[in-house]
């Protein structure tokens, strides 16, 4: 078997034989097949896509190039989440002490911001001592005392994505569906999980712009899932405006918190109750979806979700009651006109968080985690001239002037409220 | 610029600018663009391709990333022949010096052979004494002073097409329309040629097995020369058989010799003619074709070509003299029944010549000069059961067994003669 001819049998259209991809994704992790026959591979299924059988064993392959986690002692079903990630997106915060809480286990891996999306690693960091590293054995034992753990990915766990990730971003290949589709599940299928929720945003702030390619891409990931012996369902979930109020990493820390304890923006608590309630219904804690949302709703509201999340903040090394401050500057951005709120660019909305500091451009490059935004309109509500849309919290008074206009134009005005739109904007698998 | 976006543009289907181009191969020639990046450009231009624009501001690239020739002093318009290559192709030989002695300045660089076909400087090869790395000063001057010199490419000639070749061959990318007429090109005009001849080989013996890929092949070549300011013919030719009888370096050098006295087989003879008038025309000696096959065959006939052959391969070192012997076991292939010969796989018999050891399946092997074929019979022909289709000559006798049966299938017989082929299957440019 040799390299060129596995990439010239894809480059022409034909399926993969496990015994080729393997042969090629073993090579690539070993090191004898080099980058550059990778990335003629990676853009030849640009163009000639993987079928569903060849695309379960390129993950699986991906999966096993490193060290896999398993929870045979876990004290429930193991179940993840996984985002495609958006503005304003700090639903693990809330959602995995609701699943651990309600029985579920929970080995949650994540991954930084970049660009306009925010990470969640990120934002945990905005609590004082909070540790996200931690040895495959520490966090096997947080996971197995708390049914919960928050952590960063270590370097063994699929080592072939970080490679190819790597590869991708600058050969052009990363807007491939199944190669997305097979990094997210070779990652989330690494953490021996029995079922697993993916939350496909959609809209101006996601990165699969359209509900088709959404679906494209939920497709693909189910069936990866089913073949995999892993129960898989996906929400397509509204990104077209950010979720919540908060942007930027201590403010979405701070809007967790309310809403753990019953407070926070309804659409927040909505799509935390939702994907809980497939989380738990998956894991076979509840036999309908109905007793699954009544679970999740009664661990959120009696104060449980919120026990377990402070229990495994101070268990990874958080402090709570030292949380970063918001940065000092509370600066109002006045409605130019009267009006209801039309929708966001919410890419653009992110992209002034980031100019603010509380994102990064580049892998690698720091981040501030006080600053940020708040909005204090959304989609369909009423607006009065001069009321404050939003507010940015920034360290100097100067930052309203640089991003004024940039977030005038991402927030559209209409002289109607608009139509109510869905939060789940479709559920699959 | 960002080599990433430039490869998404051609990823996307969408036109190179020039500046673009230039930033992907200087950067690729300098280093700064690694194997990947052009790995996955080779692979998007694959399914993309390059419009003749792109495709002569990429050559362009390409040439300049060496040094280049120029002969300002040479006692003629500079012209050369490039061939897609095949089987029996010893055409350079006779023809470089016909066009020579005519008046035109050759510049001929040419390549090793691979694969099922041989090459210009393995047969030259078989001459002792023969030298066919020269410096640029001795090359420029072997020119000037015989109007011609056949030498192998130096490393400082067009050294992104050699990296680029090596790359391509490992990584799927070699079949593709633009990067062979690129790399082609790039090499031929490198050499400060004023016009171009090239021989392109269709059938069964060929790499572009049908009339019509090698029509595209031949159109983007010649949008290419126009562009560069070189004007560039093309003739397709037939390589549905070996071109005249000889398979070998040391064989095919002897049969050069013959064609040079006025002996030969007449398809060789016939296609050395032709492409020197057009290489004589092209060059403006004659105002017309008829007038150049005219001073072609004269060249030819009045032994003018021959002597500087002999002139040529002495100042290169070689003596002609202590020409190579074939190899001593002469053994003739019966013919297994009586009949016409309908064709050849042409192909089958170059790799038969390549298991006697007269070629090479990898880059760099050694190759045997003495060994070889002589075809006895050719499309067309009548053969008489037990009569000899081809002469092996080998080391030892066990070559024919070995070959026997492979060689038979490639020979293929028909109780009727065939229609006749035309040598020159069609002209363009």
């Amino acid at each position: 078997m040799r390299a060129p001819e596995i990439i010239q049998r894809k480059r022409d259209g034909l399926a993969l034989s496990e015994a080729e991809i393997r042969f090629f994704l073993d090579g690539y992790t070993r090191g004898d097949i080099p980058d550059y026959q990778m990335a003629a591979m990676a853009m030849a299924i640009f163009f000639r896509d993987l079928d569903d059988d060849e695309l379960a064993v390129w993950t699986d392959a991906m999966l096993r190039s490193g060290r896999t986690l398993a929870f045979p002692e876990a004290p429930g079903p193991c179940v993840d989440k996984h985002s495609t990630g958006g503005v304003g997106d700090k639903v693990s915060f809330v959602l995995a002490p609701i699943a651990a809480a309600a029985g579920l286990t929970v080995p949650m891996i994540s991954g930084r911001g970049l660009g306009h999306t925010g990470g969640t690693l990120d934002k945990l960091e905005s609590i004082p001592g909070l540790r996200v590293e931690h040895s495959p054995e520490d966090f096997q034992r947080l996971v197995l005392t708390h049914g919960l753990a928050m952590v960063g990915q270590s370097a063994d766990l699929v080592p072939a994505d970080r490679r190819l990730y790597a590869l991708r971003d600058v050969t052009a290949t990363v807007a491939c569906i199944p190669l997305i589709a097979a990094s997210i599940m070779s990652k989330k299928l690494a953490e021996g999980l029995q079922a697993l929720v993916l939350d496909i945003k959609v809209g101006s702030g996601a990165f699969m712009s359209t509900p088709d390619q959404a679906r494209a891409l939920a497709a693909r990931m189910i069936a990866i899932g089913e073949r995999m012996g892993v129960r898989t369902r996906v929400l397509l979930t509204d990104m077209d405006q950010p979720l919540g109020w908060a942007v930027g990493n201590t403010l979405e820390i701070r809007e967790a918190l309310d809403t753990l304890q019953g407070g926070g923006p309804p659409d927040l608590r909505a799509l935390c109750l939702e994907l809980a309630a497939e989380m738990i219904h998956l894991g076979g804690l509840r036999p309908t979806l109905t007793l699954a949302r009544e679970l999740a709703a009664h661990t959120l509201d009696s104060g449980a979700a919120h026990a377990r999340f402070l229990q495994v903040i101070a268990a990874q090394g958080g402090d709570l009651t030292r949380l970063l401050p918001p940065a000092p500057c509370a600066l109002p951005l006045p409605s130019p006109a009267a009006g209801y709120i039309a929708g966001f660019d919410t890419t653009a909305v992110g992209l002034a968080a980031v100019r603010l500091g509380a994102g990064r451009t580049r892998a690698g490059d720091p981040i501030d985690h006080a600053v940020g935004l708040v909005l204090h309109k959304k989609r369909g509500d009423a607006v009065a001239q001069g009321e404050p849309l939003l507010t940015l919290y920034a360290h100097t008074p100067d930052a309203l002037p640089l991003l004024r206009d940039d977030l005038l134009r991402a927030i559209h005005l209409q002289d109607t409220p608009p139509e109510a739109a869905p939060l789940v904007v479709d559920r699959l698998g």
